[in-house]
């Protein structure tokens, strides 16, 4: 079943190793540099990251070493590489202070911000000044979405058109994001959509939206049955990840990024997950290093995952680990009761069990995935109130069925090892939906 | 102002014009072979079209003496070159009874058949029965809308996708549009946005469809505040034009299609025009060798300009034809009240008007384009109701506005002549505007 099943590794590097180890010095602790080499599992399509270039890293390891203000003056960048849709994610703090790093990427003279009510009185008129200063010419409008996972629906996506409509905003404007994953994901999808399609640019402003949501194109909306059945591909023109917008982060929405960063280490990057487990307080704690650091390999590999597989044909569903399960939880339980991080946590060790119980994962990694979570504070169990038969119903519509067959990601070999695949025991899923809900 | 302006202009082909001739023997009247060279005009962007392959209209033309049946066996084919989104468009009598032809572009074993009220008793069944003939693995649902223009809106597209959803439609599913512009427009929508992306074919059943709104993938719905504001560019599959469809459409549809067909004459085929001059009666009695060859000739002219302008940067807009003024009319006196295609007709009337205004083309032509529009029984001036300012505050969101400027298509030259600018005299669109409607 080679169609209905990637496998993905990876092997480390220890030139890599060798600058997280120069970390040390801050609060953080040199992650060992044990490595594992890629390796083919017979009957499976295999993708291996190898070849996946980590001197971005080094350059991020040297720049931890210097103060913030050195960051802010020059941001780290990311590149995603897509054709003639590539685009650069800046990672610093202060980066809202520069206003010529934005300015460059908007097109037209008029920009739509849409934000929410918790993020608009801490960051919109900062945004806007960045916006527009020096540069008379660009005039800007804002709206102002209620906060949360249960508005990311039509109704509120229609107020974005209703605001750009009535602003008389053409094809020639700009829409910015300005928030969390829930607004880069309207914003995105309201761009793609409005005129059919504007230029468009993101400036995430938590853990999760910086890792995760703001890079790689997924825009959409819920639909009442399913997380984001309804959407688009489109990519921004650049994404601005000033990491002094965490300062105002609530712990809960810290933590919910944070199982997105561990994802990365279990699907295809074993020593980032090896630092993880020696630093999750200090990015609990949001130290400026370590978060920017994790920020930064976070992005890469996804950058990396997408710049191969931008519709999601194969090795991109490799970065849901977790969130079939999980997404099962933010449906079911109710939009919003969750944050998408807790839901993917609680999904994240369902994966890890079915994967034990097939059989292809030592129980060693059960028990660090556990155990990593735990210490982030984040679920390791779905809700009570979760029965199998609502996983059941609700996986059904996830987008990763195809001709009525669920594939999954699982994790398969040494951490940071993980297969997409539909090609497993139906019995192995019905026990884990058994041991985490009520039938 | 180069970047504004857009020319366009065509020579004719003396051999196609000789095929043409070769229709005399039906109801057609020979089309004069007067030539028109391609002439640049001095500070606007200059297209000629007389690199345009004309060959296919040697086929139409023979295969026209051909009876039914052999159209039937037999489809022309028209492809639309846009790389990896080529497709092709089918046109032929009974192409619905030849299932290998549709079936060859569907994707997966789920179909979804969005279509309206009115269509749904007429072909449904048959499209049903084209898609599954000799297919037993082919499971097809269908959600049948409500039928016209003023459901042509987010809460009827969100009955689309509750179909869909409800019906676990997976990734590898198909959504086949048929019925009209409108229905095209919506399912291709539908479409582009389920999953993020799923398969598409289009089988239009109104001449407005299968000679324009079907081909070229631009999808969408209306805002009340303006027409086809929120969409994506979306290709299908194929587009199977089954003109047997034709024999149930009603006289006010079908006259409402020749309005685009007319358009094409006008912004880059002089001799379509001319022949449109000697057979539009022999449209309006739906002739099929005259159908099919207007059908064909209408197709050819769209995929060739969406060829070289997919996302409408330039020459796409000049197929808009009209339409800024006949949106307004839409939309002003209310989505449904008049077809697409005579608010077209008025709205075409107007811009000949502005164009004649500035000096940019004889008389004779306003003469001839309100002759062939009054024999073609399509409304030669807006509803009594529309006053300037309705018009203005219209206009002005109209896509075709950058940066506040708003650009329009207007002929200039000789028959077949058009350009695309923002660069004319104010007072032209004020007198014209004052002189069709109320102030």
């Amino acid at each position: 079943m080679a169609s209905n099943t990637i496998s993905l590794s990876i092997s480390s590097n220890v030139a890599a190793s060798k600058n997280l180890n120069s970390l040390q010095s801050r609060r953080f602790i040199a992650p060992p540099t044990i490595s594992f080499p890629a390796k083919s599992i017979p009957g499976e399509l295999s993708f291996s990251s190898t070849s996946l270039s980590r001197s971005p890293v080094r350059a991020a390891a040297s720049q931890l070493m210097n103060d913030q203000r050195s960051l802010a003056s020059s941001p780290t960048t990311v590149d995603v590489d897509l054709g003639n849709r590539s685009y650069p994610i800046y990672i610093g703090a202060g980066l809202l202070d520069q206003s010529e790093l934005l300015q460059r990427h908007v097109h037209g003279k008029r920009v739509l911000v849409v934000t929410n009510e918790r993020v608009a009185p801490l960051y919109l008129d900062k945004t806007i000044d960045a916006l527009t200063r020096g540069n008379p010419n660009v005039t800007v409008e804002s709206v102002i979405l209620p906060d949360g996972e249960k508005y990311k629906n039509m109704d509120t996506l229609m107020k974005v058109f209703d605001k750009a409509i009535e602003s008389r905003l053409d094809r020639r404007c700009t829409f910015v994001a300005l928030g969390g994953g829930v607004i880069g994901d309207m914003c995105g999808y309201a761009a793609a959509s409005y005129l059919r399609g504007v230029n468009f640019i993101q400036i995430p402003t938590t853990v999760m939206a910086q890792v995760d949501s703001s890079v790689g194109g997924k825009t959409g909306i819920n639909h009442r049955l399913g997380k984001n059945l309804i959407g688009a591909f489109y990519q921004p023109q650049c994404v601005l990840v000033d990491t002094d917008t965490l300062n105002t982060l609530p712990d809960r929405e810290m933590a919910s990024g944070l199982a997105e960063v561990i994802k990365y280490g279990l699907i295809r990057d074993a020593e980032f997950f090896e630092w993880q487990e020696n630093n999750i307080e200090a990015l609990l704690a949001r130290d400026p290093a370590a978060l920017a650091f994790a920020i930064k390999r976070s992005c890469e590999n996804k950058a990396d995952v997408v710049s191969q597989d931008e519709k999601e044909s194969g090795l991109r569903a490799t970065l849901n680990l977790g969130h079939t399960f999980g997404h099962a939880i933010e449906t079911g339980f109710g939009y919003g009761e969750w944050l998408h991080g807790e839901a993917v946590a609680a999904g994240t060790v369902m994966a890890v069990d079915m994967s034990y119980r097939l059989g292809w994962i030592d129980e060693s990694i059960v028990k660090r995935v556990n155990k990593i979570l735990e210490r982030a504070k984040l679920p390791t169990t779905p809700p009570e109130s979760m029965t199998v038969s609502m996983f059941k119903s609700i996986m059904a519509v996830d987008k990763k069925v195809a001709d009525g067959l669920l594939r999954l990601i699982l994790l398969k070999g040494p951490l940071g090892n993980c297969v997409f695949t539909g090609d497993y025991d139906r019995e192995a899923l019905d026990a884990t939906l058994r041991a985490f809900s009520k039938s």
